[in-house]
């Protein structure tokens, strides 16, 4: 039999060190654990890497501490808007939703666009009209909102409102990187979970969710959906989820780029992901993965201050951390 | 001075070429020159090459003949919704735009993404809130529909509606399939037109813009506005726009696989373009993609029948070309 291996994240550099409370640690801590092994039990009994991390992140995204699903940031007009994508290595199929409102685990929807459609990505009120259609499980907006992150949203709005202060002579300066300012502010940009597999087949699969950037506009979607940017699956290679500030991830094809360095490079799962990683830091992009080969390695290279993540193989316990 | 160099393509495979005619064919070529000397024009005088693409993109949006703005496929509700994107290679910078109605020019929305923001990629109706906030000039209905292409709505509507007449059998067997049949029937899935460019300067930027898919439901976005996937530029190896059925593309990050392979594998322009569409022909892929690198050497590979395309370089005649 295969190793088996699973590794989860849920996010990278959303609470600086010296800000957590040994009690909000634990609740990270333990919200970790609980969906690493709802999936570890999954590859564990033998079933396959796909359910494995479909399963781990669903329970992030129940977890209203991790910024997908239930706990997702409030964009700009204070709703709930989610992104999700999940990709099989074995077929290279892959699902992906993006914008999408109230529906309870949207990883759960990615996986059916996957499976009931000829497509990879579905936005807004289409990829709704399908989840109606599948008959998926809606909640209400209040099932999504927390407090914390609505206090988030407010503290972004009023560093946004600071900026339409300036003298007209600055504003003609900036009108350029106006809207670009008004991200730049913006605190927890990063939020995001998932999970990477290897079945006891030697089958890879691939998942991420996240709520998105607090206070976004405009229709924003991330890398968190992009298939070869915030999420990968090959058996030849690597299965890779993605947590950072999206548009770096967009920008370097990061998922798949680890990926790329294993085949055209010939290099090992760690020392690619290691690449990628280092890669970012050069360009300014913060962010990690977590990736696993068909051998069941895995590699979770970050170059933020911490990146909440959680691993197990059948040859290794459990472990969990926070920061480097 | 670097040698200088333009390759726009119109879409690979939508033209039989048993079915034709001289004057269609004679069209097409003349909507191509003219595409191809505007952005000519542009790098020919020392302008910069993403003026060049985005000019040449805007001249195919803005002719019918091509699925891309004016003459844009109709999607299931009638409507003509357009994707688009623009990548800097020197920068790296790149904006987009998905799910777009009303925008005479998508490709302009992108690069106004790519300058006013610090976001890649904007969709749906955040994206045209954007679009009213930039003043983008906007045009009604009438602008975009051609009779060609709501024939080819009727058409594939006609497939969809023998479909539904399935047994109550059949209908329960194919039940997971249904929504992917109703695609595989679908003509031209793989209409776009795309643009790359090196500059005297060596700078390359690449653009890409669709109409989608015909008949398309659920929000469906493809390769075209995927940064890596349809479109990708990097002044250290090249600039790419791909024309394909887009969810392949999208699986195997084409556009950022040719500059993933020239950089790791070593491989020169052609040989790493002839790479990627050859893998994308293995897995059922059908398209192609126009390349160039910073010597102004280009690529135009494709699989398919055919593929609207035309280059010019600083030492080359203008060259137009339909079929293999």
């Amino acid at each position: 039999m295969n190793k088996i291996a699973i590794a989860i994240h849920g996010g990278a550099g959303t609470i600086v060190k010296s800000k957590i409370t040994a009690e909000l640690e634990k609740e990270y801590r333990d919200g970790l654990e609980n969906a690493l092994q709802a999936g570890w039990k999954i590859v564990q009994s033998a079933g396959n890497s796909l359910d494995a991390v479909e399963t781990s992140v669903c329970e992030l995204e129940n977890n209203p501490l991790f910024n997908a699903g239930r706990g997702s940031v409030f964009t700009h007009d204070s709703k709930n808007e989610m992104d999700a994508s999940i990709m099989d290595g074995k077929t290279h199929n892959a699902g992906a939703v993006a914008l999408i409102q109230n529906v309870k685990n949207p990883i759960k929807l990615a996986r059916l666009v996957m499976e009931k459609t000829e497509h990879f990505l579905l936005a807004g009120d289409g990829a709704i009209n399908f989840a109606q259609e599948m008959k998926i499980e809606f909640a209400p907006d209040e099932y999504f909102s927390t407090d914390f992150r609505y206090q988030q949203l407010l503290e972004a709005q009023k560093e946004n409102r600071v900026q339409l202060d300036h003298s007209e002579k600055e504003e003609r300066q900036n009108q350029k990187s106006k809207i670009r300012n008004q991200k730049s502010k913006i605190q927890n940009p990063i939020g995001t979970v998932g999970a990477v597999a290897c079945d006891s087949l030697g089958n890879l699969a691939a998942a991420t969710s996240t709520g998105g950037m607090t206070n976004k506009k405009f229709g924003r979607i991330g890398d968190t959906p992009i298939i070869g940017a915030g999420t990968y699956a090959d058996n030849q290679t690597c299965a890779v989820s993605c947590t950072g500030h999206g548009e770096f991830f967009m920008r370097t094809a990061a998922a798949y780029d680890v990926a790329a360095r294993m085949k055209y490079k010939n290099l090992g799962l760690i020392e690619a992901a290691n690449e990628t990683i280092e890669h970012l830091r050069i360009i300014g992009g913060e962010g990690g993965l977590i990736a696993v080969d068909n051998l069941g390695n895995f590699a979770l290279p970050f170059n933020s201050e911490g990146m909440y993540r959680a691993f197990i193989t059948s040859d290794s316990e459990i472990s969990i951390e926070i920061y480097r």
